[in-house]
């Protein structure tokens, strides 16, 4: 049990970052409007587990422009897939210990 | 995506409150000390978390006395069995949305 606990990763804790992780390791990148509906969260709820993931360096940010517009695009760090992944392998070992 | 952010459980985003809810899932009832060598967290860490999930009434507690001494067992509920199964169902869906 202590385990699987311990794997478990402090950052994905919220159901939020759980869905923008799960979200990005899937789609190349997306944008901050993609990711709100995809969630169906508000803005400042979204800015702010966004900021919390930037900070871990689990995702990083793109800022271009498009037809003069600011675009930003969220992707995926190779460290983030990677703390993703062990993480989703500790859920599935709490999933296993319940079968 | 949505759907599998929304069948996620508040309750249940701590990685203690998961320990909390898996140890009592497949354990008929657990002690204090049980949970805490279980789940290697403090006391006060331990307690609120069992605190926030008896709130939910998704564990009980049972106060009885061995050899005239105090002893307090943990149970989930019916309903707190039925929340967990549905969380995990709800990991279950992530997970594969991964593979």
């Amino acid at each position: 049990m202590k385990n699987f606990i311990d794997d478990l990763n402090k950052a994905f804790e919220s159901r939020v970052r759980l869905g923008i992780m799960a979200a990005l390791a899937v789609n190349d990148t997306l944008d901050f409007t993609a990711l709100k509906e995809y969630l169906d969260v508000t803005d400042g709820n979204l800015a702010s587990h966004i900021k919390a993931l930037e900070k871990e360096e689990y995702i990083g940010v793109n800022k271009t422009f498009i037809d003069r517009k600011p675009n930003t695009r969220y992707f995926i760090t190779k460290q983030g897939k990677k703390a993703f992944e062990e993480h989703i392998t500790a859920l599935e070992k709490l999933i296993k210990s319940q079968k």
